[in-house]
């Protein structure tokens, strides 16, 4: 069974990289938020490398603007990534393209178009990222006073993907007959209005497009949180995740596996890609340098305000930089899984604040391996092998040049020990995550009738 | 004054063609709708023809899908017209992309931000054609139990654009200096949060991206109701629009633009381009055969139909289709101008329903033009010549086929005129149009301070 898995590898190709610093970089674009070239170069990179995917986080707000930090900060001006994505997929052949999108401030039938139109531009290349908006500022673009609550937007966010699945099925796969000499383009009993009446939804249907040439897009999550693992059981595909440590990772693989079964699903329809943020050197010396590097460029202002999200209503600045952390507080509506994951990694290393903005500056939370490309392989061969990851989440410090260097680099060293792909297995998303393409529910039901018959 | 004016000319290409029974034609790709190797190919034609654009209009629903006709129309799987626009910018270099959205039931930040986006991604070649939405089922995709009324759709709509313009100038053109020495990404005092408070929209911003190369995309409307029309004046550079006769077309011009100095603006800010649909033959008759071949297409359920939404309530299968129509009602909360379009053309030449139906199926009420590549083009001479049209969206009936022919044959003839264009003259969408690059709100604001100091 081991030796028959296959690793799977995204690129978290954010704006110049996941590095805080990254846009000062010689090694970055530093206009590369709204650079349709720089994005353009960073996908045919990472189709050269076979990644499975290429994928984009997103907020439907900006970047944290008050404090000394403001100006600073290279994440304010991005492409929205749907648009972006389906320009690039004009532009690719193999890769697949995971969007972000929400469930708080967007609304179930445009998401469900947009991301069937993305799947049909694409060949059946597109994943939706499905998240709830974790942060607070965003109300106040949609006309809320406040941030719906957590178990309020995971509620939604349920529902929410439960009719746009329904909304894909709109029509089924062979609806279409489009016989000129006839004159019947369709047959109308394999339309189907969805009719949906939930709590937060209201939707009748059916969707103005045919069905995604995946049944779905692939359904990606992020979310740790219980109510976040719940979600992804019962309905991702793949999960993005952030640890710091084999264990940690190991136990949240095997909590995630566990849940599957409840939902009458195995194992490997859920695929767990941790997020690794490579620095790479073809020494330890020179990759130890390059993180050095990157950790001189951080201005303090703009350490302390990576910080400031996880104190909230606590002044940074009052404390020594070199001296310990002020207390976590527990109860915040924002994300609940990087709070903890930033609370342990503070205890368990007895960081000062300054370290511990120089950790979080470079991947958020996600694990930062510094080495050379073999040791870097090591590290994901052995989450790999060891219940931790079924694929990794790779996020270039630097863009373009850290991806390059791991396409360059590492890449050939995980091909030569049998770990990943030399040429794509399939034409869609689905076919190279090894993931089915989902029946539609009117199938299903009709399959049902038959053995009940 | 007027042989400086320059012809524009729009592609408007929707789907398998404007003509009800097009996806039947030989000329036509059946699954158009939703194939991007076709609107590839439609767009490189269009830019090879040297069009200003290329337009598709939208609804965030279905096509009417009760009825006998149900199974047999050809428009119910479409793309998301940004999505694809996004995918084409990619494949061209010249053409503008007019992409569809709806006031009613969008959000002005997500709007703003995937346009923004696009117009990034297609470096200036993006527009938004500012549509309420008139069928009235789309409100039951959104939650809604009735759509707005068209007075509240409008008034809705006048709000949105000035919040979407709002945030398109959340960065001033020079607000990113990206300096990596000093570490200043961007002037805080470049960035501007709208902090709109308004009847529809509360609106905090700023928008998470950079102006978009336009300033903004270019501005386009095609409502021709009173409400209509004070909307384009205020805020539209485009106005799509359809006439039967050259009279009716003048005295919509004329008024148009009469309305422009109120608003500070002059006429050549906003462009007046009708829709004409021709249907073209290398002879008279040839394109009267291709005519017919069409309108036999049409099956009589299609074709009751297309006249079913301007009979709201009447069972029009109880009348003899060779008769004249039922009385048209007045009160609709649909498409005003549309109405009056047709029930002025029905009375005028005295119509039998089936010849009603015809009318309609090739273009729904705007003008078609059947003849030889010169008859189009003195048809388009005259209108542009003769305060009628600054331009004209041309609707292939039949699509690539009409396309095709119509960049063969009548634009050649239109350029040996000197009336259009043989090489793109700028980069842009707006410098293709001769249309100005607006000022940001806050440029003006600082102008007006220096000037009162």
């Amino acid at each position: 069974m081991t030796q028959e898995r296959k690793l799977r590898l995204g690129a978290f190709v954010q704006a110049t990289g996941h590095h805080i610093a990254a846009w000062r970089h010689p090694g970055s674009q530093a206009d590369s938020g709204t650079n349709i070239d720089h994005y353009q170069e960073v996908a045919a990179t990472a189709e050269r490398g076979k990644f499975d995917l290429i994928f984009l986080a997103d907020s439907p707000g900006g970047w944290e603007t008050d404090g000394p930090a403001r100006g600073r900060l290279g994440r304010v001006a991005v492409f929205e990534p749907v648009t972006l994505w389906a320009a690039l997929a004009a532009r690719t052949e193999h890769i697949g393209f995971v969007a972000t999108a929400s469930t708080t401030y967007e609304e179930p039938y445009t998401l469900a178009r947009k991301f069937a139109s993305l799947d049909h531009i694409s060949k059946g290349r597109a994943a939706w990222n499905v998240v709830t908006t974790g942060a607070e500022n965003v109300a106040g673009n949609f006309g809320l006073s406040k941030h719906p609550d957590h178990s309020l937007r995971y509620e939604r966010a349920e529902e929410f993907v439960d009719v746009v699945k329904g909304l894909w099925d709109s029509y089924d796969d062979d609806a279409f007959s489009r016989d000129k000499e006839s004159g019947v383009y369709y047959d109308p009993d394999k339309q189907h209005a969805l009719n949906h009446q939930g709590k937060h939804f209201q939707v009748r249907g059916p969707l103005n497009i045919s069905r995604p040439p995946q049944g779905y897009p692939v359904i990606v999550q992020a979310g740790a949180s219980e109510p976040g693992r719940e979600l992804a059981a019962r309905t991702a595909e793949v999960i993005f995740t952030a640890w710091q440590t084999l264990e940690e990772a190991q136990a949240f693989y095997r909590d995630l596996k566990a849940r599957l079964p409840k939902y009458g699903r195995k194992p490997e329809e859920l695929l767990v890609m941790p997020g690794i943020s490579p620095v790479i050197g073809r020494t330890q010396e020179e990759a130890e340098a390059k993180a050095r590097e990157l950790e001189e460029l951080i201005h303090p202002d703009v350490g302390i305000n990576i910080l400031s999200r996880y104190f909230p209503g606590v002044d940074l600045r009052s404390y020594d930089l070199d001296g310990p952390p002020p207390p976590f507080l527990e109860s915040t509506n924002g994300n609940k899984s990087r709070l903890s994951l930033i609370t342990e990694l503070a205890q368990r290393e007895k960081l000062s604040l300054r370290q511990l903005y120089q950790r979080l500056a470079g991947a958020r939370g996600h694990r930062v391996v510094v080495g050379t490309p073999s040791r870097i392989a090591d590290e994901i061969e052995l989450w790999f092998r060891n219940e931790a990851a079924d694929g990794f989440n790779v996020m270039p410090p630097v863009l373009p040049q850290s991806l390059n260097e791991f396409v360059e680099l590492v890449i050939p060293e995980l091909q030569r020990r049998g770990l990943f792909r030399k040429e794509y297995e399939g034409r869609s998303l689905r076919e190279n995550l090894g993931l089915a393409r989902p029946t539609s529910r009117y199938a299903l039901g009709a399959d049902k009738r038959q053995t009940a018959a």
